[in-house]
């Protein structure tokens, strides 16, 4: 594909593309740019990385509209294009040349499938598939080798669900949904009561309800309530590894990193982002906006907006001084010490 | 259901039951006290949640035995009764309207059980399922699709196995068990002897004992050890992504939440609760009836009944005065210089 | 076998091998020092558990090279050989006497390969295995029941696939790796792009490269980057439940323990340790040879050889003085509110 061509493509996207106009090479591929092979597109995230237009060997650039950044590729003989988020660019720009594996419509012969399951229009179902009694499948769904659906699931259209995962019975998957492989929906939530010869089973009678284009990652479980429901709302996104305890409301657009754990009952706002292996405990709930940064330990509510970090988890500029004045602890000790002799206060 | 009659059906294993005698609802369901629709049974945990009865739409409620609550209940036309743990009445309570999803007996067709497995009867094995050689399941076990069990395994009665869970050659899994989807039992152990040429692999001869009663989460994995065998005691709950090292020993009636993590030979002794996210360092020992609250990392032995918190953890009460000085290190820090400057002491 | 046997056989790996001449019992099977029965040979692994050679019931044991273990072992009648690293010589006898499973070369007639897969020769392919176009399977490949390989993937000679793992398009997995049960290799990165509506979805064409000897832990995940590659270089052994984002370089030789999450774009350099549920933050570089204990939270890079721990990591025998005195801080802050009304300048 010529460059030009790739501008045209974008520009229907992101309207404002400014780009060089002299420089018009032919385009493989993509690349990240230390990796940029001649004859790939690349991209400069911002400024921070501006030294790497001197040295990278990508044939073609996208850059923040910054003169200087499109001057020095225009004199290294590198085509470019200008865009307010490069990096949303490069991705609309990686579709053009990426053609994700997409199996064909079909239901595998090896697929067990229950007959009162109802299933829509263009599905693919691969090998192995086990679909339960009274399953729904909604139209253009992908359902990849090995997947396991238990009874009374309904999966939402164009959802796919990526090899050997499970989706539990009553599980209400919306459409434009990606169960990465491996991940478990709806299971039976962490529910015993202590009695003295042991615990009391509690029954899990609830369900799990992901609404449209969530996406769930590799080997992550969402677990059902024992009464209500779990629910994540829409566009919210789960990297792999996460837990979602019982009767956890999660609002939209929130993203969540690898290995978070959230207890049980645990209510977070829309557009919260969790950083890697944070942790919330039982009923808290996080506001709308918040951000905890990766490790946060959150034992309590936090206000919607805010920006945490630490264990148990506080407004993350408090704890950055904290955290800085707890690594010299030694020598601040010393000091304490030195006046306490000074005062003749030693105990 | 009529309420009465449910008061009745609950009075067997609940004796001390005091109810309200001239409301009789019909009820139709259980619910969680704040998403209560009429017609439906919920319950008050405690004092804590006593402004829900008057707002509830519920039907009948669960209450602690506490006159006041009862006359509020009473005022608002809603049937009531009473009992020292309403949350296990209620968890007895959802089971009278809660029938969990339970395959008929039956060995599904595609399910590739080896000749030499014993199998006992009523069993429910459903697609897909692999057993392989030598392998031991009980009467009335249940195991839902596509789950594998290695050589040589053994099941006892009434266990159910999960979608895709696998077990591994030679784990004995006692009676009345519940391994969730995903979960591995009784995998290599990570054992790796440094040499100078990278690690030299241990062979991991060993094997998992899961005691009757015994719940593991979704894709949770315990590991076998070289030699000997990883032991969970009756009764224990393991949670979803728990992750239980080579060689460990866990008592009797221990909760662990999801995500926790203990290392290799670690010995925890009955009744011991880990709340999400602790981990446990190689070998070290946790005393009956300790806790730790989540997060803690568990690096030296812990008394019996200890509860502890921080990382590393320390008791509790200690670690929580240390957090809160910890939030105020930067005045503190701003204290003792005023004190060095007052007293000419600035290095 | 005989003890003077064993010994024999294990000389060829371990040449400068010294034992006990009198003594030469048969032995039945390899047990740890605590647990072993009359027949069976166990180790000590240094002097700090000398005690045991007095109480074990082993009939043969691995000694450090010290006379006087030496001699109260002959004098309990206990056989003994030594040994500079007796766990490395204690991993050699297991494997004299342990004969892992494996299952024989063959393909399972349930098992679903595309035409287009290429297969090598003397490959164990267990039941409902799916295989998807244009994969390539090394000679000796061991394939256990439900795995599913997506389109393109290459596996080299001798890899172990455990039951129901997921290898994702174009993963390249070299020779002589074992993939555990569950794990997921080569699944799409998280990569989200915040704009006003959401979240705009990354194309994720990238692959994961795993070298030769690299083994993964149960239902770890190994993600693929938007472009180029995430991989994982010779003889890197990851435990259960780790997560490597999309992107990561890990160098050779490394152990990462259990729940260890590395985010995006980690570069981890040669025999770098990490212990259980260390987290990495994105684009970190660990240096070379560093080591992380448990629970730390790397969020800038660290330096080649560096051991470090806390949470941000700091080095570790800092941080062992810091915690130190964070577990003292209540009465730290006494002697300061001592100081401050002693010297009337309390706020």
């Amino acid at each position: 594909m010529k460059f030009s061509e790739l501008v045209q493509r974008l520009a229907v996207e992101s309207h404002s593309l400014l780009c060089s106009s002299a420089i018009d090479p032919d385009l493989l591929g993509v690349a990240a740019i230390e990796e940029a092979t001649p004859g790939t597109l690349s991209y400069i995230e911002g400024e921070k990385f501006a030294a790497q237009v001197q040295t990278t060997a990508a044939a073609a650039l996208i850059l923040p509209p910054n003169p200087v950044l499109q001057t020095q590729a225009t004199d290294r003989g590198i085509a470019w294009m200008t865009a307010v988020n490069p990096r949303l660019v490069f991705a609309q720009a990686i579709a053009q040349f990426y053609q994700p594996y997409q199996p064909i419509p079909g239901i595998h012969s090896t697929a067990v499938i229950d007959p009162s399951a109802v299933i829509g229009e263009a599905v693919a179902i691969g090998a192995h598939v086990v679909i339960a009694a009274g399953v729904q499948i909604g139209a253009h769904v992908c359902i990849h080798p090995n997947v396991v659906i238990y009874p009374a699931a309904q999966i939402g259209d164009r959802t796919i669900l990526h090899a050997n995962c499970v989706i539990h019975e009553r599980t209400r998957i919306g459409a434009d949904c990606v169960i990465q492989s491996g991940a478990v929906i709806g299971a039976e939530g962490f529910g015993f009561v202590p009695i003295p010869e042991g615990w009391f089973k509690m029954p899990q009678s609830g369900y799990v309800v992901l609404e449209a284009g969530v996406e769930v990652g590799c080997n992550s479980t969402i677990d059902r309530p024992a009464v209500g429901r779990t629910r994540i709302a829409h566009q919210t996104k789960l990297d792999n590894l996460v837990h979602i305890g019982h009767g956890c409301q999660i609002g939209e657009n929130c993203a969540l990193a690898a290995q978070v754990g959230l207890a049980g009952g645990v209510i977070v706002g829309d557009r919260v982002i969790l950083a890697g292996q944070v942790g919330i405990s039982n009923q808290v709930r996080v506001g709308k906006g918040a951000i905890a940064s990766a490790k946060t330990g959150i034992h309590s509510d936090v206000e919607p907006g805010a920006v945490i970090s630490g264990y148990p988890g506080i407004p993350n500029k408090l704890w950055l001084k904290s955290v800085a004045i707890f690594n010299r602890l030694p020598e601040i000790y010393q000091s304490l010490r030195r006046i306490q002799r000074h005062l003749d206060l030693t105990e």
